[in-house]
């Protein structure tokens, strides 16, 4: 088939008519599929009920070292939670602090810390006269924006290149401008992208020279284990490691949780940082909590055991998700991979597929795609205030749906894609 | 027996000489005992283990309403976590949101908020030149009064009556200085007195006209249901429904948790207030987390099922704390009764009793428990500032250690009181 672009006007119309009346049929279906967030299924939620076992009323609830875990005590988390998510964090044991069910809210509370009070006695973000800013390599996340804008801190956006953010820009801001405190990063299977960063990246990242001496990289860990192809696992550099070879230990907070683990809300979430970024965050935390959920810690050490039962755990999500993900790949090559009306990523790992329209299009694939009763992440989510300057990008999650219903919508996604597609080509011919 | 104070010089020093000599027996034994936090006992933390039976692999995880309460969703709790913890909390379930695992957490974000964001859109704290305030009756939680240090807030001494705080002096301060933000209380079994507020009080309350928009009663209902005799159960008004009453509908915050029910630190916790303050506080929450532990708050519905279960389950808590309140109030009134050098509340309920030393002698008497091996909540923990302007009030916490400790430490404990409050008579024969 040819390429929209390489139509004849009149061509491109009877094409639309097509599509137009194709589009009818589906509409008719009253469809509801969501493709909207990175939410697993229920058979990879399945894969954890064995969790609801471990413990029981005969269960000695103490953990190795002979704490009793249902009663207060430990702010930051019994050992062998720690040595879990330090194993899966990739840091020793020591850099680790377990918190409560979100990495999100860890991540929140770190941002609100440095807002309050400052970083390691720095001062604190609310008494600048102007915004401090954050960059956000985009597309990402739009729960890390929602965050920086929710302080009223200035994101400037940073491009993305295929092994990670661009660092020419990075470096240029962070280490001219005091007023840059911090960085959002996925590095791994990124948000939305799927981008693995280059270990020039982060060598790059751990040999800034910051302005501000109380910038962070807010390095958010989300997909660190979460591979589609265990056979080719993506490995990255511990920017942990790197940063401390490089003279500055302090300079990144690593996040991570089990929600895509075990069970969204009900996982356990930590942050791998250094000594001296622990001392400074328990000052808070003292304050804020007596401890987080000690029984739900042993709950998941009892059933992952340690990192190679956790690993072996996440090629059974693998193992679920992989189809999905194909099947959408699949289908957007079959069905747009000759039109010219769009490209996307091809990710091995993670939760999402990034889709590119045609500049200006995004908003209008996502509206049509709703119309026939598919729910997209809204277009723009994954740029800071909402606004994707090209409004090109899409978030595709392929992940809760079953993998029939996955086909239908990637579909119906395709077809919106070229509905919409054709309109704008049709404008210029 | 005399009073110490009627005792002669010689009298007393025989006296003391004779304590000495019992200390260093006890001394001598080399105990370790605890009667420093309000933690559960073994025992009592026993009572909830059928909660780890209640949810298995074969079990369904879905809510009332459909919901798969092992993914994510549901910001505020599932209805029927909701329910509960209004029942709990005497409001109506639209008045209820469901946090993490702790209510201090809830508290001291609620702060935060306030700190950061202002309450329903008042200026926030940190932009005030100087500090705002909060009132503080005394004594009170060591917990409360962190937070409002942590955040700079200036902290007001109120002082207690036995029907709960000086009305009087509540009044005169929030009614006239914009700057009184907040009060921290305890309504029923206060920390550390035991305290009811009485019906008066409560109405009080409701009928303040703060100065400032943004000022709120923190109402920490921690001890709404640990009543410790069930025949005998205080009741107070239900301070939402006195505030609607009264036209001051978004006048407070009413936490709780099950810390004290089911597990602390694996408990559910909850915020009652206002449609309005929820939504204010619900804009924070939807950027802080993307929902807590659902599969937590199904385990807590399905093992109490409703508040009558907890109320039955809560009557076995009482069981095993009223002989080791007893045995406290016994060895006291046995030991001390007559000798003039103290005096102490009878709580109906709670997990404290207060202990009133002569002037000047609480950090004395810590330390000397201390050195016999008995563990107290610090001297002067209980003012904000952790500045008692009398050195006299004690937190005794009987429920951690079995009752045969107790009663020992109780003993040591009094042996302290001895011997401290003879030095400071006979400073003055």
């Amino acid at each position: 088939m040819k390429s929209y672009q390489d139509m004849s006007r009149n061509e491109l119309l009877r094409e639309k008519n097509r599509l137009e009346s194709q589009f009818e049929e589906v509409k008719a279906k009253g469809l509801k599929l969501d493709m909207s967030r990175g939410k697993p299924s229920a058979a990879q939620l399945d894969l954890s009920m064995g969790m609801m076992d471990v413990l029981s009323s005969e269960t000695v609830l103490k953990g190795v070292q002979g704490l009793d875990c249902r009663n207060y005590g430990v702010l930051d988390g019994i050992i062998e939670a720690k040595q879990l998510l330090a194993d899966m964090t990739e840091v020793p044991v020591d850099n680790i602090i377990i918190f409560g069910n979100s990495s999100l809210n860890i991540m929140f509370d770190t941002v609100a810390h440095a807002y309050s009070h400052g970083v390691c006695g720095a001062k604190p973000w609310c008494k600048y006269d102007t915004p401090v800013k954050f960059l956000c390599p985009v597309p990402g996340y739009d729960r890390h924006f929602a965050i920086t804008e929710y302080f009223g801190i200035e994101m400037i956006n940073i491009p993305m290149n295929e092994d990670g953010p661009d660092m020419d820009k990075v470096e240029e801001l962070v280490n001219n401008d005091p007023l840059v405190k911090g960085i959002w990063c996925v590095p791994k299977y990124s948000n939305p992208d799927g981008i693995v960063y280059s270990d020039e990246v982060v060598k790059r990242f751990a040999n800034l020279n910051p302005a501000a001496e109380d910038f962070r990289i807010y390095w958010d860990n989300a997909y660190s284990i979460h591979h589609l192809y265990f056979d080719d696992k993506a490995e990255i550099l511990e920017i942990l490691h790197e940063c401390k070879k490089a003279g500055h230990p302090d300079m990144v907070y690593k996040f991570c949780s089990t929600s895509k683990v075990s069970f969204p809300g009900s996982g356990i979430a930590a942050m791998g940082t250094s000594k001296t970024n622990i001392a400074d965050i328990k000052q808070q935390m003292t304050v804020q909590t007596i401890g987080h959920d000690k029984v739900n810690q042993l709950r998941h050490v009892k059933f992952f055991k340690d990192i190679d039962g956790m690993m072996a755990h996440m090629e059974k999500h693998a193992d679920i998700l992989r189809p999905k993900f194909e099947a959408v790949l699949d289908t957007l090559e079959a069905e747009l991979g000759e039109l010219g009306v769009g490209s996307w990523t091809k990710p091995k790992g993670g939760y999402f597929i990034s889709f590119y329209a045609l500049e200006g299009c995004a908003k209008a694939i996502v509206e049509k795609a709703k119309e026939a009763g598919v729910v997209m992440t809204g277009a723009g989510a994954t740029y800071p205030y909402h606004n994707d300057p090209q409004d090109s990008n899409i978030r595709i999650a392929p992940s809760f749906p079953t993998l029939e219903e996955m086909t239908q919508a990637a579909k119906i996604f395709a077809l919106s894609v070229k509905i919409v597609s054709a309109d704008k080509i049709l404008e210029t011919k």
